[in-house]
C-alpha cells in the first residue's frame, strides 16, 4: 500500500477521482487496443461523410442523487452537453442508459426523468435512445446513469487540449467549486454551510456566443469537473506542452465556497464545477472574449486567471503565492471527493 | 404485490427483464419528455448534414462477468454493434463508460479491456471515447460497462420494427438461446450442462452481406437479446400491427440447449441470444436470403421459422402446437433471467 491509499493490483476509490490515478488506470488498460480516453479531450472527433461530429460519454454515480442546485438527471444531461460544447460542438442527440437497483422508488425515477427532460429543453437537445437495466438489491447504489452525446462541430472550429500556445490568456466563466462543495454538503448534512448550490448548467449557449464572436482565437475549452481547475489546467499544460502561470484573483470562489473550503481544509482549485468554462484564448482577443462571456447570463462572473508561457520542456501549472514566489499546482492525486458526478 | 412479484411504486428485477414490465417502465418515465426507447427500435436514426446515422446505447451488468463463449467486455462491444447492424448501419465508433466497484482486481479489468479490444477488431470498429468511475465497495457489483455506438446507415436502407408486411417470411440466422443459457450455467455452476457456449458475436458482417444481396427486400432486422425471440417478435408484431405465425422447426435450438431447457423448465423462445439475427424479408426473396445467410460463417444455421399475416386489428405472435392448434406467444413478463447482459 502506498501513501495515498492505493493497494497494488486492485482498483481503489482514488482511481475514480479524475486525477493522476484515473489517467494512469485508463492508459494502462484502455490505452493500446481501445483508445478510450487516450487523447484526454472531453470528447472524440469523428468525421462521417460531410458531417464533422463530436462523440462523448460519461457515467454518473453521484451521491446523494439530489443536492442543492441539481440532481443526477440534470447532471447527466449537462455533463455530456458540456463535453460536446468543449469540442465546439452543438449537441444534437443524447443517449441515456440507466442501471437501477431493485427497490428504487418509482417516484424518484420519475423526478430524475423529469429533471433530465427539463435540462434537455434548456440545452436544446433530446434523448433519442436509451436502455434500462435492473440489478438486485445491494448490487448498485440506487441509480447510475450513463449518457452519451453526438454533436456537430461548428464550422472552422477545431478545439483540443493541445491548442494552448505561449501568449494565450486563461479565463474562467465564473467562480469555481460550487458543484463539488454542494454535493459534499448534501452528503454529510453540513447544515451550517447552507447557501452553497451546484453550478450545474448546460454550457452550449455560452460557448456558441463565444465562438460566434471570437472564433478561431479560442484555442482550448474545458469544463473543470472532477479534479477541478487543477486537473483541467494540468491536462492542458501536458497536452500542449506549455506552462500555465496562474495569478488567481479572489473572485475565483464565492465567499461561501471560500469560507467552507477554509473550514474544511479543501483546496477550491481541486473542487468540481459542472457549469463553468475554462477558456484558453489568444492574448490579443482576451478582452473581447471576457466581454462576450460577461454579456451572457452564464458568464457574468468571467475573469482572467492566468496566462500560457513557453514550457521550456517542462509542462506544468504554477501558481503565484502571496509571498511573491511560485508553487507548482499538481495534477490532483488520490481520492479527492469521490462520486461527485 | 401482484402475482409476478411487482411491488407497487418500486422498481423490481422484473422491470429489467426486457419484457413487458421494462417497456411499461420506460414508457411511463422516459416516454414523454425524453424519448428513450420510445420507438422500440434497437437504435435511433439521426440525420446530420449528409450523414445518415444510427445511434444506440446499452448498459451491461451481466453476472458472472466471464462465461463460456464470452465475457462482459465482448458482450458490451457485440451488443452495441448488433443494435447498429439491425438498423442497417455499419458501426463507425463506440464509446465505453465503466463503473468499477472499489476492490476489483486490475488483472480482471485488463482481461475485460483486452476482450473489448479483440471484439472491436472482429467488428471493425474502435472505442474512441470513454469514462471511468469508481464507487465504494458494496455500491456496485464489480463492473458495469455502458457502450454507445454511432453507425452509418447503408444507402437505400431504412429499417424499423414497423416494416413487417403480410406475406413476409421470418428467418433466424441460427439456433437461439445459447447466450442466456451459458450465463445461467456459469452463474449457478451447473457443471452437468457443459458444452453450452454463448453465441455472442458481432453481426455487421452478416448483415452487410444480406443487405448487399437482398437489399430493400429486407424489412426488419432484430437481434433477439433480453426476452429472446418471444420479445423480438412481439415487438415487431406490435410496431408493424401484424400477426406473426410461427411454425418453429426443431433446428431452432441445439440439442444441448433443448435438453437443458427441458431439464430446467425454460422456454427457449424467451432465452437471449447475442449473436443471432431475426430477419423479416419479403416472401419472394426468402430463399435468396436464406442462401446468402447460410453462405456466411455466422449464418450457417439459418432457417425459416414463420411468416407474417394480416393482423386484422390484433397484433400478436402465434405458434402452431403439436396438436395442430395455435397458441399465443406472449411478450415475456417479469423476471425471466435477470442480468444476462
Amino acid at each position: 500500500m502506498t501513501s495515498c491509499g492505493v493497494v497494488d493490483g486492485v482498483v481503489t476509490l482514488g482511481h475514480g477521482g479524475g486525477g493522476r490515478l484515473t489517467h494512469e488506470l485508463v492508459a494502462r488498460h484502455f490505452g493500446a487496443g481501445a483508445a478510450a480516453g487516450a487523447r484526454l479531450d472531453d470528447a472524440a472527433r469523428l468525421d462521417v461523410a460531410d458531417a464533422r461530429l463530436a462523440f462523448t460519454t460519461d457515467s454518473f454515480v453521484v451521491t446523494p442523487r439530489f443536492f442543492p442546485g441539481g440532481d443526477i438527471g440534470r447532471l447527466a444531461v449537462c455533463g455530456t452537453v458540456n463535453d460536446l460544447a468543449c469540442m465546439g460542438a452543438r449537441p444534437v442527440a443524447l443517449s441515456a442508459a440507466v442501471v437501477i437497483e431493485e427497490g428504487l422508488a418509482e417516484e424518484e425515477l420519475a423526478r430524475v426523468a423529469q429533471s433530465m427532460s427539463a435540462a434537455c429543453d434548456e440545452a436544446g437537445v433530446r434523448v433519442v435512445t436509451g436502455d434500462t437495466k435492473v440489478v438486485e438489491r445491494g448490487s448498485a447504489d440506487g441509480l447510475f446513469i450513463t449518457t452519451s452525446g453526438v454533436g456537430v462541430v461548428r464550422e472552422g472550429i477545431e478545439l483540443s487540449g493541445s491548442g494552448a500556445r505561449a501568449g494565450d490568456a486563461v479565463l474562467v466563466s465564473g467562480p469555481v467549486g460550487q458543484h463539488g462543495l454542494a454535493v459534499m454538503v448534501a452528503r454529510h448534512g453540513l447544515a451550517s454551510l447552507h447557501g452553497i448550490e451546484s453550478d450545474c448548467a448546460p454550457l452550449w449557449g455560452l460557448v456558441e456566443r463565444l465562438l460566434e464572436e471570437v472564433g478561431g482565437a479560442v484555442h482550448v475549452l474545458r469544463d473543470p469537473t472532477r479534479g477541478g481547475l487543477a486537473a483541467s489546467l494540468n491536462e492542458i499544460a501536458e497536452q500542449s506542452q506549455v506552462r500555465v502561470v496562474l495569478d488567481v484573483p479572489s473572485g475565483i470562489v464565492t465567499g461561501a465556497v471560500g469560507g467552507a473550503c477554509e473550514l474544511l481544509g479543501l483546496d477550491p482549485l481541486t473542487l468540481a464545477s459542472e457549469g463553468r468554462l475554462v477558456v484558453v484564448v489568444d492574448g490579443a482577443a482576451c478582452e473581447q472574449a471576457l466581454s462576450v462571456l460577461r454579456a451572457h447570463p452564464q458568464g457574468r462572473g468571467s475573469i482572467q486567471i492566468g496566462q500560457v508561457v513557453d514550457g521550456g520542456g517542462a509542462a506544468r501549472v504554477t501558481l503565484a503565492t502571496v509571498l511573491g514566489t511560485e508553487r507548482v499546482l499538481d495534477m490532483p492525486t488520490g481520492e479527492l471527493l469521490p462520486r461527485i458526478c
